[in-house]
């Protein structure tokens, strides 16, 4: 039974979400322009971040654009203490993400928390348990759940186009080698991540829309968690080759693996696999990737095969995918959501392409209409795990961890979205 | 130090290799028109297989070509026991690959071993310790070692294209869903597999490229192998869906699952992921990949990104493959090798786009001048071991598994071919 939800009363009166935004690094101060400030119903009240000269820039922006300056400070409790606040955004280094969202959700503050993986399991109970017990609005803000590709292969496999899904697979290819290395670079979260540890840091850009088309934490659940690294050449070489980097960086060794690749099983029998590659050179893929006894989606050519569709007629894999590179163009009449088919020039230019604003518009929908979150306290638990859980595999030398049930055996009960 | 070879005398007489065919199935006949039949050096003196009528088959083959017809038997033991037989292509069932390849060493018969992947260990100690003994020329024939992608990349590799190669991966995708399921399904060694089993069990297509390049067994060696199995739903699926399946599958339980996802851990640190993807629709790709800290080469869509050569200017997955589809070609020139680049119009024809022509005239070459074989017994119990490891590991819920070191110590002496 949901217990009472003490937002709901609060939502009858309101037009607007006034927001407080925690954490203005390139993340923050980007979601502001891509997505909080093209939300008509949500207002940014209040900014705050470690460093003031990101609180002022922060300030300085909302106010060109809004004519409304928020309010600045450094320390996030006071926010939480602000009866003027009606949700946050929280966008800090991924060491914080837990502990913020926790004390955000004891504060009766909404949560939009920006995604990262998490370092124990611990974090992820504690998140689970506030969430359940203050009842307050949760989302996890994976932006790669609304977009194009992935959204359009959601609603093929609702209509039974893949047959029965077996397998999925993605990745997180992004060359951060720049952005690791470059700059100020005590300010980033990022760079003591790839010093000290080693595992798959950053699952849930790929991991989430594929654990929504499996029904994760709906019928269906991760059992288990393998996760093998390459070694790490790719930072050390990377310093090496380019001296602007920090000076502090000369000898630095980098315990993270340049490419770690992790397969999840589940228990209706379905594997995921997903890689993390991001310090060596690449252009940027998600490799979003589907497959069932009927068909298959592939992201990177925009390429579906479906049975007594299409026909094999190459046996060279370059003059296959040559024949049939973007034929899900013609599936998108039929296939992609509404909102992606209306999407304005405005709102394409926003961020990442639209799935940044699509993402804040479902957070202030929901939000506003008492409705459930399309990426709630459990998916987030289960998908950040997959951060400590390879940790601990790699470690092993690749022994499958087990995944928790954050759900408490309720994926057994809790219907599809 | 080298044995002493009782095969090098007889070469300075031979002109020709005298080669008996053991088993005739799909892939013996595709062999010998492809390859054997090609190769001027090669002459098919005797043909073998359990089913008579490919024998006959066969042997009207080969007179239609050569006017001569070969001898005929339905037992290997006479070709063995032929003193007019140099060596033998042995093509048969994956189940008698190491037993017929050792009776064969052990009579002095030359050994072209086709591939497959091993059901146990001890066969691939035997099939080792027998080469070692007995000093026959042996060559495990992976074509896809001679393919025009990977020998390019391979070149690439040599030349530093890709810097310090950290990751490969590959796949076997390939519907084999008829092929398993239709004709007469008691001669196919491939249905008795998919029904009792669960393993990698065709690792070697995607893996035998890679390992060269790693230079496994020659200064490198892989250390584990880790694999994870998806349900089994493409071929009871398929087999509902078309009656004219063999009416003894219809209610065949199928063990083996649809993709297994294999990781596989080097001494040198880089890892390596191969994809089993057979019994669901799909067209056909390897997806022969090379990663390292200065570049990549992906096979899908032949495209490399190489640092300063190839730039980032998208993010979206598509519009990148769109703009680098076959950027390849252009680096043709400087890294194909020559004799793809002078491949006639025939060779292509022959088999697989030539490169089953490659592998034959390489071993030719290799027999008759007393060459060291491109592919040898160890890279052959290395990458066959992979079938019984993932068998192993996919039981063991994605435990590692340990790979034998077939060379006992050698891989650290043994030189890049």
């Amino acid at each position: 039974m949901p217990k009472r939800n003490r937002f709901a009363e609060r939502r009858l009166i309101m037009k607007q979400i006034r927001f407080g935004v925690i954490g203005l690094g390139q993340r923050g101060s980007g979601l502001i322009k891509a997505a909080l400030l093209q939300v008509p119903e949500i207002e940014i009240v209040t900014v705050c971040d470690v460093y003031p000269e990101r609180v002022k820039e922060a300030q300085t922006l909302i106010k060109s654009r809004t004519g409304k300056e928020p309010c600045g400070t450094q320390l996030y409790a006071d926010i939480l203490a602000d009866k003027e606040v009606d949700a946050v955004l929280i966008s800090t280094a991924w060491e914080y993400h837990a502990e913020i969202a926790i004390a955000a959700m004891k504060a009766g503050k909404a949560v939009a928390l920006e995604v990262g993986g998490a370092y124990s399991e611990n974090d992820l109970w504690n998140l689970v348990r506030t969430q359940e017990s203050t009842q307050v609005p949760f989302m996890f803000m994976e932006n790669c759940c609304f977009d194009r590709n992935e959204t359009m292969a959601m609603n093929m496999a609702k209509a039974g186009k893949f047959g029965t899904i077996v397998h999925c697979s993605g990745m997180y290819g992004h060359d951060l080698r720049s952005e690791i290395a470059g700059g100020n670079v005590n300010k980033h979260y990022r760079l003591r991540n790839y010093i000290a540890r080693n595992c798959e840091n950053y699952p849930t850009h790929e991991l989430g829309p594929i654990a929504q088309i499996l029904g994760i934490n709906r019928g269906n659940r991760i059992l288990t968690v393998t996760s093998v690294a390459s070694k790490a050449c790719g930072m050390k070489e990377y310093v090496e080759a380019n001296p602007q980097s920090d000076p502090s960086l000369k000898n630095a060794e980098f315990k993270q693996g340049d490419i770690v690749d992790t397969i999840l099983k589940c228990s209706n029998g379905e594997t995921i696999c997903i890689k993390l590659d991001t310090t060596l050179p690449r252009f940027y893929s998600r490799a979003f990737t589907v497959e069932g006894t009927k068909g298959r989606y592939e992201q990177n050519t925009n390429t579906v095969f479906f049975e007594g569709e299409q026909k094999e007629e190459f046996w060279t894999p370059a003059q296959s995918y040559k024949q049939y590179f973007n034929n899900a163009e013609a599936y998108e009449k039929d296939y992609l959501p509404d909102y992606w088919k209306k999407i304005t020039p405005e709102q394409l230019a926003a961020g990442h392409g639209g799935m940044d604003y699509f993402e804040f518009r479902a957070f202030a929908d929901c939000y506003l209409d008492g409705k459930e979150m399309p990426v709630d306290v459990y998916d987030a638990a289960c998908w950040m795990a997959v951060s400590y859980l390879s940790e601990q595999s790699i470690a092993c030398g690749g022994a499958p961890m087990t995944m928790p049930d954050f759900t408490c055996g309720k994926w057994l009960i809790r219907k599809p979205l």
